[in-house]
């Protein structure tokens, strides 16, 4: 392969400990492939662990935002923290869920004029100022999400997908993670087609 | 169309003056589908006349720079502004000139990880600066494109193709100017397949 | 001279095309003098006619701003661009529509403090927004415009002069392009003091 | 208790599932109080373990950097961050570590002005590059690290523990997270005089 | 001492004019200890009495402010502007006056965090746009205060606070003051205690 | 008059306090009108008298610096703070001064389009850098104007001044404070034309 897909060092899969090597084919097994952040971030197993129980605490459970909407935050504060890997990887997933081929290059560049509800502008006002202001976050800002319905508890759903993307996104551009060719087309295109 | 193309009324190809309809309909001969910065700044036939003047004047021209790296440098300052037409529009011409499905995602996102070699990355910086700083803009900054070869008519260029498109991306986001579906997938897949 | 009028070369009127030199010759006819960016310009003919057209496009237009407000944006976003040539050029000519000596220099600091309508200050916001931060302009802008009167097309007029004198700031600043030192006291004093 | 630690629901500890339990009774144990921050996070019991488990993988981890190092990175970029639970807090744990009264003021003001190592200055640069600005970091910010002596792995830390605890700075600012009063006095005054 | 308190020489007592000495003697007196501003300053009699004279001018006056809400204004702005010995000394003044060993850390890290009322979050709020961005200070913002109650003098004094530190801010961090280890503990624990 | 001064009350020559009326009168005698900054600040005799006397402390000072020079400073760093009175009258005199029509309005709006010598413009870049960010001034930024001549002395003067005038800017535009309609023509031409 031409181009590392991580500035660190990475394990193969037989190098690898078990739990994360199963995981890891379990994801190849869905995907056809497997995701380069799980390659970069196996060098260090036990960030790779809780790293992904972070993820899939967030992002498994129940909540009142969609599977879609969880995703669009993730692709709009990525795109503004500039993070290659994370618009590429997770504008895909989004394209998928939201069955949207447009989404995901409308939210990572100006979520303003993208095709969503007023609401999930709102949702995505509220995760960009988390992203990049948390500091002056306050309770004005919740009001204006519950004025959309959203509870506290999706609120810290938002918050927090923001929080952990922002940690996903310094790690990526810390060892310049190279998104796999495989999900820039991803969701672009009917199945049949690819 | 459930989404208006432009937040100002949009004129029909037969209500347009004869050369600005011409020069629409040779762009749709050619690319197959009539691009919405056209129709949009149709509404004014005098600047719609001189931007694309301003626009051949500059993208037609010989310069040191190929017709790809002129493109990198509006993908680059688009995504700077948050521009979605231009990235998405002139990301499909860039994938087309240079052959590659991945570079346009890449400079739209952060030129730094791109698979671009030195010398455009440091016209890439360049440009950049022009975009966002133009006012400290002195001797070093032009020592350090020569220092790759680039001449000042090179310089001019890729501080004239920043400027002009970041007319082009206040316009754009001033009238909430939409892309064409067709430019998502532009140069995303062999032709065969599409 | 001792000090260039721009880090590019200036041509000789006798080297221009005739279109050039006859732009030239009739401006210095009715100004007194070369404005410097007339002669800056022409070292790219074809970005000069281009410049030029979408200059009168928007400046020469009928419009429901007056002259001396399309003036106003000019030297309120040239100030906020840094660019010396449209602050001091534009402010001459801002201070002899407005018959005002003291109008440049008060929009080019800090348009809150300036002698200017309420509408006017509405206006030069706007400006100001789409000069720095044109992708979060929306409908609350628009509204706030036609609160004060201004239809749809004001506004286009307001953002299109902006982006115009964006690119132009941008020029300017790359090329170091130097005002004329008869811009400096034009429209200060009486004209029998001259 | 006149101010809420959290703007959430703060679980009993006899409501929270036996893990999370015993670790927090293990750290009352050895601190003498209850971090606030165990108590807040214990209202998303997956969450809590993630973090954790992502804090232990880091902090704990055998490393170039001291376990006071660690704490520096921490205390820097939650002051840049303007995280009030964790500048007090780890504050704390700092002047421990380093036996200091002085440094974690001097950190969370200006790292500039603190009694540190030129090593150490370099090491908090970083730190508050990939906080701020991890989308430029690059290979010349690497080698600045390398010239103290820092290996790629010491590098991995410090960007971690950065992104570990700007995704902790934004969850504390997110739900007020309020510091206990205990930190504010922990490591300023000899033992037997508290 | 190990560390220098300016990076300009500092005067011995005796070497100071009367006025000089006899005024940082009764300081000495009141502190028991000399804070350094007195010793950093006094290289430059001139100046040291004009700011003098304008510190009481501002905080000795009779005013809608308390003594503590002043010091409250010192130190969030200082937070702001990064200055370690107007955090360090300014936190300790405040923490007497307030009788709150909390009060300073949670100002200079995060105004919004802090236990005061809603009058004193708008008077900071204020204080901060003159700090950081006075250009843009207009009659929205006197207005906000006088709805708290403020009348225009005291705005004034929270004005004029902000821009005297403002510049104390500036020459502290010019010339490396550091605070004296004193004041790091001061307020924070009952008197007894020390 | 129908523009205000001061948004605060501007008390009669009578009502002053002598030492302010002598002041003023001895001013007006040699200028030929009062400045109004002399005007605003007698509001408050006491903060009247503190900055006369700093701003006298160092603009009377025997320096490295020439009066033309620390003027220079003024307008500079007054252009960056967006404050109108202080470009405006610091401007005028910073004319008369250099006998140079045109370098206020230079160094108001970009000192780096001047014309100064390469060792003002170093001036001028460290007192900007501690006009917006003092808070990173450090040994590099004094080794910068070292190697231009400039003495530790010097480096007090330019940091003490930008000090003062980031105090004067701050408080004029607080109080909207007017510059007198004299101040815009001075030194723009001679003075028999005047």
């Amino acid at each position: 392969m031409p181009h590392p897909i991580s500035r660190f060092p990475v394990p193969t899969l037989e190098a690898l400990p078990d739990d994360l090597r199963e995981r890891i084919l379990a994801v190849q097994e869905k995907a056809g492939f497997v995701p380069n952040i799980f390659l970069a971030l196996a060098h260090r197993p036990d960030e790779f662990r809780a790293f992904f129980a972070y993820h899939d605490a967030l992002l498994l459970r129940e909540s009142g935002l969609s599977k879609g909407e969880k995703e669009m935050i993730i692709v709009a504060t990525s795109g503004a923290n500039r993070c290659l890997y994370c618009v590429v990887a997770h504008g895909a997933i989004l394209r998928i869920y939201e069955k949207s081929p447009l989404i995901a290059d409308q939210l990572a560049t100006n979520p303003m004029k993208a095709d969503i509800t007023p609401r999930q502008k709102a949702m995505l006002a509220f995760a960009l100022k988390v992203c990049s202001d948390a500091q002056n976050v306050g309770e004005s800002d919740y009001a204006a999400l519950h004025a959309h319905g959203f509870t506290d508890e999706d609120i810290w759903d938002i918050g927090a997908i923001t929080a952990l993307f922002g940690l996903s996104n310094r790690m990526a551009n810390l060892v310049s993670l190279r998104p796999n060719d495989e999900f820039y087309l991803l969701g672009r295109v009917p199945k049949a087609a690819r």
